[in-house]
C-alpha cells in the first residue's frame, strides 16, 4: 500500500521546523512521499531530499499550490483521503473502516485553519487523541498503527539501505558510513 | 504509574514551537509533567500551563539548570529511565524488559548534542525507528505504546474535564465550552 502525505499551509518561517518533522516522520514510517501546499520553501524540500539520499529509501517532497487538485486525482486513483484532525472520530472508533485494500491512503495533515472543505472531502477524519498536541505526532502514531508498528523494527531499517545507518546499540551510538 | 519527560537543551528561539509540541503531546499521552533544561523560556512555560488549565486534566511544567539532579532524584524515587533515541534499541525488542511495576518512568527527550552521560545514566536508550527524524513523534509513538493506546481512547479524552473539550465528530468541529 502506497504512503503519501499532504501538508497543508506552510508558513515561512513559522512551520520550517515543523514541516520538516512531519517529512522526516512521513519518510521514517514508510510514507514515499510528502506533498505540501502554502509558501513554496526550497530549503525545506532540498533538506529532506539530502536527507532522504544519505539515509536510504525512496522518499521525495514536492509543492502544490492547489490541495483540491492533489486530493481529486489521489481520489480517483483508488487512495483512501485520511484527515488527521483532534476535531475527528478517535482512531480507536476507525477500527476495520479504513480498508487494507485500497491502492493507497493520503494523509492530510493541517497547518492552522484547516479549509471546511477538507473536513467534507476526506474519506476520514480521525483523531489521534482530542486534544491539542501536533501534527508531527499526530501523524507518527496514525502511521505506526496504519503500519502495524513494522517500522518500528530492525528488519524494516535494514530495508532503507542508505549511505549513513545505524547500528542500534544499548549505549551510545554506532553510526554506519558505506 | 507516573510519566515525566525531562526535555534536554531547550534552545531560542529554535526549539520554541518543538518543545511546545514536546509538552503538548506529553500531556495529550497522559504524562503528569515535563522538566527543560537549556535556556529558561518564561513564555514557553505560560502558554503549555494555559492550555493545560483551559483544556483540563493535571500538568505542569518546569525549569532545572541541572539535567543529572533530576535523574538521580528520580531514580532514587523508584523511576525507571529511558532515553529516546535513534541510536538505541528498537522499542519492539525491549519488549518485558521495561518493568510495568515501577513507581513511575521519566523519559529524557534530547535536542542536539545530549551529554554521552546521559546514554550510560538511562536505563534503556530506546529507539523509535533508527532513522531520524523528530523528538515529538519518537515520544508520542512511545507513550503510546507504553500506556496501550488509552489516550486515544474518547473516555480518556473525558477525564481531562477541561473547560474546552472536542465533541469527536465524523465531519465538522465541535468544540464544547463549560
Amino acid at each position: 500500500m502506497k504512503i503519501s502525505i499532504l501538508r497543508l499551509g506552510h508558513r515561512l518561517p513559522r512551520d520550517e521546523r515543523i514541516t520538516t518533522h512531519v517529512a522526516l516522520v512521513a519518510r521514517a514510517f514508510g510514507a514515499s512521499e510528502i506533498i505540501y501546499t502554502g509558501q513554496h520553501d526550497g530549503s525545506l524540500e532540498s533538506s529532506v531530499s539530502r536527507l532522504a539520499k544519505e539515509w536510504g529509501g525512496e522518499f521525495s517532497i514536492k509543492y502544490e499550490k492547489n490541495y483540491e487538485k492533489i486530493i481529486n486525482e489521489y481520489k480517483k486513483n483508488g487512495f483512501v483521503i485520511v484527515h488527521l484532525t483532534m476535531y475527528g472520530l478517535p482512531l480507536p472508533e476507525i477500527g476495520s473502516r479504513l480498508k487494507a485494500d485500497c491502492s493507497g491512503l493520503l494523509i492530510i495533515v493541517g497547518g492552522e485553519q484547516v479549509p471546511k472543505e477538507v473536513y467534507e472531502i476526506a474519506d476520514f477524519n480521525i483523531a489521534i487523541t482530542s486534544q491539542p498536541h501536533s501534527e508531527v505526532a499526530a501523524l507518527a502514531v496514525f502511521l505506526d498503527h496504519v503500519t502495524n508498528s513494522e517500522p518500528l523494527k530492525r528488519s524494516f531499517n535494514d530495508q532503507f539501505k542508505g549511505k549513513i545507518r545505524i547500528e542500534p546499540s544499548e549505549r551510545g551510538k554506532k553510526i554506519i558510513k558505506n
